[in-house]
């Protein structure tokens, strides 16, 4: 990474004299920007490139080369690449298209250069990419078109991309609001370093407060995880916007590049447990960068909020309350002194200063005061409608809010929405304000800070020290490629401590009947064997069993059906065991995500999965807190919580549960394919849960365990090709 | 209304001659505005007030008065308002604060000021309001502080708004975004003229051409329908910013106005029947209004998307996609078509045209070509990423550019996304693009075109001609403040349409037994009791009889339980139908908006309704294709629909289910207080439905009947307290 954004020296493999080519650009924008390191221009056919001594080839350099440019025709890189070997080049950053984006041809070719890398210990970005820029020491290689007259302006902000071109747009973006850009970067098709190995060093990187990161979707997960953990850790907020979350656009997707990925549902849980924000669009993106570089995070998500209309104040309450911020009433008391300042306030939050404040700017100060010291917000979003743009009114107001900014700043996010002019924004900001035009936008902003504020506090979801001897015990024997039965399933998870009733596995009627009587009547009797895994399909479940001959016939019935339905299934039995009534019905459940390994799901049964899709994931394994989170969640948590007149379902139990299951599946992952624990009764609080059915399917064991940390993944793509001639 | 907006001469009284109070600044506004009407200001302590003679009193105006400003203390108004009625002025606008917004006594103070107006025929604007604005002619009747130093840019979008303050807002906002005002006004109290009565006479006005409007809720929501209906058969776009949805933010309404307003879903519902839009922002409000006078309706909901850089593509067809907007796939045949012009382009829709019109921008236009002759698409979307800040590329592009808007502008609706300066964006505004920087907000401004267009082509819920019949029949002889029994209600709803199973009352064991034998068994058997009005809480109902004794007995144990849990309850009897199995429960229901009147509702039964408010509504009545769209609404609908291995359902037995219920409720609006049809089960298709249980509860009849166009609304109450001294 060094080599990347701190190289000492820069060749450019294929430099033009036409500064508006692609070999050429570089050489100019590392000039715009006073770039201090060597830069040498490589071309057989010319002996000075703008201005610089140029080196027929790589070799020809004296001084050491950290990084160089590779901008030549797609069958002249791998030369190119062997030439950064043999020169001892760091890294390489591949402009070049015509490589697994274009097809099998160029996919070889791509693995040949990966290859040639590898070996020679050059660290590969790209091909296909628009390359680099630190705007610290001016390492500008990109031949990006948005640099017109001058490079990107620096700042605290850093992104990663894996598109090229949005790459670019939102350096564009950023610098059109007067957001500066700290290291900037796009990865292109991925052959070596990739997305998440720059969100990575971006965590630790001191010269970098925000995180934004434009990706389709990742093939490593834990390579991601791993990156949003240490950032999480060093306190700096990662923004995400994940292109590809609609048919269409994954369809869009799938013709940009061949990311894997996995499902949307699952990243976007992944970047929930994670601490990261999904943002839905380039605004919101900059926005809450914007606001989390000019003010603090939220220690807690209680907004207070002052307005100087009350149909302002009431749309924040909106806008707040659905983004699940606390719009907290203020206490009587604080309300009856705030009624003292201004009698027609409103006072209970939000606090309506009243258009008395236009005529009367000394009242502000101290209503704010009153909101700020007795409603202990996390955030303070102050609405000031158009006064902004009255010149004589917003003088008046000034020192009272510079020192609201002063006093009150230091502990909690300041919010200032007013239409302004340019000149009063900046004064505002210089105070410490964050200041925004929209109310409805002020807050989305005080959302994710406070989204920050909150996942710092809150680190990780390590498992609890109690769960360690679980994790010993819950590596099971499993078999690749296998589904395993019922009563196998339940075996293996009630061997880890997963509640599953007792179950005995009759061999004849008359032990059926036996078994019946020791479990206790009406008990259930369902058909075993490993040819039929759907057994209700084929009647091969009987409910409600209520005396010792019934069960001896059902036992003739299940096998009769049995034979019926499948006459040459192997047949182990028949499996007998307690009827449970009562209880809700949930759905326990484990996928093998193809980025992210095991991730576990949650819901309740029936229609509340399958046409409200109202359940939730997380990473395996997790510890309580995770679980709790993730039962909350769901819309249908309301029922266990009693809703619809049920008592409170074993919450406790559950949990512990989802718990256990992340444990398993983080321990077997390299054979998992999936669990299903459905139905997971729960019942009242203080009564536990159970099992009702289990299935555990095995892969072959091919590509779960945890790829290695520089892995090639020849199969990114991105359409975005840079024209040969510009 | 002529009087607000057009006033051939006004009056101001409380004229003062200072230009920053409250009675100078309209003087100063209408000055700067080159109003050409006789202005007279009225101050009986002065000769001259800003240049212009004054007079003592309004009786002392020579010339007839069309429209008084009203700038006085509360407590002085009332004589204004006499003066007014004695000078035979059409209009009053009462600045003042100090009425029912204050409590009682202001509120009794209100009441008479109506009381005068009424009498002498002066319609009232206000109380507590900020006046009224019309550009056209420089009738600027407002003190609003967000003039400065010059009076609202006139243009075509008119805004009414409840509240004085979001009103000024939005037209220093509108003026901020280089959008024209063209009428604008702020109801305040709203104690004789409203919101609704402004919309209604926009909706009509040839200078207006999209209508926005702010408020908190509507006390008599006909007025509202009626104006929504209008403005919709006049194609004008009506866009609707409601405060107050969430709980905090309603808190705060009720400090703010005491609005009644009814339940946002219902509110919500009402726009979608009508055909308005609802913003959730103010930023989408405007971006709304600017597209509507920008751009031309689609006239379908699919969009074509052409972009230069495939990571744009794909995020536009994320929030295409969760729109509701198709984006639909090219033929192939198209596809290949673009595949000869750039071998690399994305031709699925998004097109992705690639960097290669960078260098090559002939190559845009035949590619846009292909995709709007081919695509059929209502609207479409091109992105330019950052090159609108790139002078040399988006000049080259420019009369590409300009060919794509002459020759396709004319029946689609074109957006272009791009970061730009603001004279590349004049220049494209110029060609007739509608120009976003976000290319998320675009495709939002493109889903609200859609909802336009679809909405101005489908005009109306007008009920079909075969339900005339249906609607002189409806009328049912309803008592005031009853509660209809199950044996009554099922006898009322079955006798205009609705399907009810046969039900027989049994007065006897005997009679049970021979009422049962005659229905054919199985039976369902419930205690009818006008005093018992949850049956089920008592046990007073006995599924799945199954044979004469059982009927018998099971009267025996129904009128036992009765007389155990209620012993003074009167019993009619027990009803006895039969046992129907199978089918999907759902649940029909009307209530009495405060504000709207019968309001219809359908949702499927149990955790549907009361976990996921899968809920639809809409105001009674209306027809078929009004039924088939708020079940389609639902999620759950996707079970009637055939999910869950169900078949699919007898949906055109509960469309006219909804249809008549809905006709029902409108003829007996007058003492209707809620019908609940639950469960109504939905057998599968061809083989209808049946109600299973119904209960009509009316009302003393106070307040459902349509109200008067002239109301007195006294409850309304706005805490904007313009303060005395400005």
């Amino acid at each position: 990474m060094p080599a990347i954004f701190d190289p000492q020296s820069i060749a450019i493999i294929g430099a033009s004299g036409n500064e508006t080519k692609i070999g050429g650009r570089p050489i100019r924008y590392l000039r715009m920007a006073g770039y201090k390191g060597h830069v040498y221009p490589i071309n057989p056919t010319r002996d000075e490139v703008q201005g610089l001594s140029a080196y027929a080839s790589l070799s020809a350099v004296e001084g050491s080369v950290d990084l160089a440019i590779v901008a030549v025709p797609a069958a002249q890189v791998a030369d190119a690449i062997q030439a950064c070997a043999d020169k001892g080049v760091k890294a390489a950053i591949i402009f070049s298209a015509g490589f697994s984006e274009v097809g099998d041809e160029g996919r070889a070719l791509q693995d040949r250069i990966v290859s040639i890398a590898r070996k020679g210990n050059v660290r590969l970005l790209g091909p296909n990419c628009m390359g680099a820029i630190n705007t610290g020491n001016g390492a500008i290689a990109t031949f990006s078109s948005g640099i017109v007259d001058r490079t990107p302006d620096r700042g605290r902000i850093s992104l990663a991309s894996q598109s090229g071109a949005i790459g670019a747009h939102c350096y564009v973006l950023a610098n059109a609001r007067n957001l500066g850009i700290n290291k900037w970067v796009t990865a292109g098709n991925q052959c070596d370093l990739e997305v998440s190995d720059f969100l990575l060093h971006m965590a630790s990187d001191p010269d970098t407060d925000v995180i934004l990161c434009c990706i389709e979707g990742v093939n490593d997960g834990r390579k991601l995880t791993r990156a949003l953990d240490v950032a999480r850790a060093n306190r700096k907020p990662v923004v995400v916007m994940k292109l590809g979350t609609s048919e269409a656009g994954a369809q869009a997707a799938q013709s940009h590049t061949a990311s894997l990925g996995g499902s949307d549902a699952v990243f976007d849980a992944v970047l929930k447990q994670y601490g990261a924000y999904r943002a839905k669009t380039l605004d919101e993106m900059f926005d809450i960068a914007y606001a989390c570089l000019q003010g603090g995070l939220p220690t807690n998500s209680s907004i207070g909020i002052v307005t100087v209309s009350g149909g302002g104040g009431i749309m924040m309450a909106d806008a707040a309350s659905e983004l699940g911020l606390d719009v907290t009433p203020l206490e009587p008391a604080v309300q009856t002194a705030l009624r003292e300042i201004v009698p027609f306030a409103g006072t209970r939050n939000p606090v309506d200063v009243t258009a008395e404040i236009i005529s009367r700017h000394e009242l502000l100060y101290p209503m704010f005061e009153l909101l700020a010291e007795k409603g202990g917000y996390g955030s303070v979003l102050t609405f000031l409608s158009h006064l902004g743009r009255n010149p004589a009114i917003i003088e008046a107001l000034k020192p009272d809010l510079l020192r609201i900014a002063q006093v009150y700043g230091k502990d909690r996010a300041l919010f200032l929405s007013l239409l302004y002019t340019d000149a009063v924004r900046a004064d505002l900001e210089e105070m410490g304000f964050i200041v925004f035009e929209d109310p409805s936008r002020a807050v989305r902003a005080a959302a994710a800070l406070t989204h920050f504020g909150r996942s710092f506090a809150n680190q990780g979801a390590a498992i609890e020290p109690e769960s360690h001897t679980l994790r010993a015990e819950a590596r099971a024997n499993l078999a690749p490629d296998r589904s395993y039965s019922e009563v196998e399933a339940r075996d293996i998870l009630a061997g880890i401590g997963l509640p599953f009733p007792a179950q005995s596995l009759a061999t004849s009627a008359e032990e059926a009947a036996e078994y019946a009587a020791k479990i206790g009547f009406p008990v259930v009797m369902k058909i075993v064997s490993p040819d039929i895994p759907h057994k209700s399909e084929i009647g091969g479940v009987i409910l409600d069993v209520r005396d010792g001959p019934a069960t001896s016939q059902a036992f003739d019935t299940l096998l009769d059906r049995a034979r019926a339905a499948a006459p040459n299934a192997s047949l182990d039995g028949v499996a007998i065991s307690p009827m449970l009534s009562g209880g809700t019905e949930t759905i326990l459940g484990v996928t093998c995500d193809p980025a992210f390994g095991p991730v576990v799901m949650f819901g309740l049964g029936g229609i509340f999965t399958e046409v409200f899709k109202d359940v939730s994931f997380r990473l395996a394994p997790f510890n309580r807190a995770v679980a709790l989170s993730m039962i909350d969640e769901t819309t249908g948590a309301a029922i266990l919580c009693g809703a619809r007149g049920q008592p409170r379902a074993d919450i406790d139990a559950l949990a512990d549960a989802l718990v256990t299951l992340s444990i398993f599946a983080d321990q077997n992952r390299a054979l998992l394919s999936s669990i299903d624990i459905n139905p997971f009764k729960v019942f009242e609080a203080g009564k536990g849960a159970a099992g009702l059915d289990a299935l555990i399917i095995t892969s072959s064991g091919a590509g779960h365990s945890a790829p290695a940390l520089h892995t090639d993944t020849p199969e990114k793509e991105t359409a975005w090709r840079p024209a040969p001639k510009f």
